[in-house]
């Protein structure tokens, strides 16, 4: 299993439009082959957000990162944050 | 829900005797009541490991941090670590 932490530092001012963006990638997200995991998540500062996924595969990971609602939508984040997202990515020991 | 992301920096050297810690704390944990996740997984380099953590409520949460094995083994596994743990909690939004 492969686990990824994908942080996302969201501008306050633009977290209302960041929110349906999140969702409708975390629905299209966890409907995916070998998705075994797929979370959103809020720090305590406004507009820090983390993403924890787990996925069967790298295959299945790489499908995802080449899907429609993927290369649509994080492009669309990024632009509402006020810097580039940190992505972290393990392999499950235990 | 609670999400819990902790990094340890364990030595390289020291490995080999951070992995039973970290299996006996991984087994006894995911006995706890409201324990939702508690996963190990690593990262690329040698000795970065992460513990990836879900927690039905903060007193779950409070009473793993309390527990005879969190307090016993932990401090063990922060002797073996480079440099302290990086712990960052988030609420589950979706």
């Amino acid at each position: 299993m492969i686990r990824v932490v994908a942080k996302f530092e969201v501008k306050p001012e633009e977290v209302t439009n960041a929110m349906p963006l999140f969702e409708e990638l975390v629905e299209a997200t966890r409907k995916e082959d070998g998705c075994a995991q797929y979370v959103l998540a809020k720090a305590g500062e406004e507009g820090s957000f983390v993403v924890l996924e787990g996925w069967e595969s790298k295959d299945a990971l790489d499908v995802h990162s080449n899907s429609e609602h993927f290369t649509r939508l994080v492009p669309q984040l990024v632009s509402l944050c006020g810097s580039a997202p940190v992505i972290d990515s393990y392999i499950q020991v235990i």
